[in-house]
């Protein structure tokens, strides 16, 4: 049988994964950056499990991009966000981030609690 | 070669199939419908060609399906959704617009004005 | 810090959130149900840490679906999917899968060897 | 009232957005470009007044980008894809197609046959 904590860290998974793959795709410029952000946090907050959702645009890797492009938007992927999940099953709290790591967009756990 | 009129009429459709397919399935909520709408709003308006575009969400919809169901949420799908979008292509404007007929979420042209 | 076995189940809940937010709303037919569950499970077994995916579209459910509809094909969703996805994170394996349950797609662990 | 032409194009630009952002974001390697590949096709047939998708990865573009990198595999975007697409709506037919231009893969209408 599964833990609590390891149940916990199965529902983070899950909402980092959602998070990731519903939204990556979506076109995104500096003006609509922020209706998308409060988008991603509220849509996955809805998940069972999911007590908060903190989605940042990275808006000077975005404005970045841009700035060597002939066009005004972009589609959303992980080097342009800074995400942050946390998940209460039963007794267990769970942390998780997404952050730049040698150039990629890394999901992983920051704290388990017990 | 294509007509301006056909143009409009292609560029159109690729804003219908991309807010379609890269929002359906989202989880969503009678609290979260207005994030989640805003963002399909404004994502889509940055793709060229988009004028306006306009996403209600049918919360009657949303509420009779939740009432039947032990979730506080559901997947975003055609039949929560109204949506109207105006694209211009040179010198023509095109409306077009999703909407129940039959019970299946239908996309068509409204007006075509050269 | 969290443990190998906390690491590989968070790894798991990645890999299911995002072949089910990846795939949902794929137009899908009894004729295109097998080349979608190919797709979802070369892809997805990508991902790092990823040992196998195993997709099947129910298709029974499917037929049931179209066989009440006007249309020919459908919108991919969890109850036309079994999903059994392998994780190996360091020493510890996890195995997870996806099943119908009180009419609900449920994500759920079930075994986790260290 | 939008001409039968009109109309055809409307349903290509459909598809193409449809496809696009159904599977942008996939992750993809050389051995699973096939797969996804067939699974694209197939699962736009579906779509009403389609006739045919021929979708090609662009393997040598998705080998380059690997042998930059540290991972083995990435995530599916434009410049990985050649797509074209047959669309007959009433008497007209439409053929489009998704190439790069400027370094951006831009969707156009190749022919319109009445």
């Amino acid at each position: 049988m599964p833990t609590d904590a390891e149940n916990a860290c199965f529902e983070a998974g899950i909402k980092f994964g959602s998070l990731y793959h519903q939204f990556a795709g979506t076109p995104v410029s500096p003006d609509s950056a922020d209706s998308l952000a409060r988008a991603m946090e509220e849509s996955i907050e809805n998940q069972p499990h999911c007590e908060a959702v903190r989605v940042t645009v990275r808006r000077e890797a975005l404005e970045a991009e841009l700035a060597d492009s002939t066009a005004d938007y972009t589609e959303l992927t992980g080097r342009f966000l800074d995400v942050e999940i946390d998940v209460r099953y039963e007794g267990t709290a769970v942390r998780a981030k997404m952050e730049m790591e040698d150039g990629y967009p890394l999901m992983k756990l920051v704290s388990v609690d017990e």
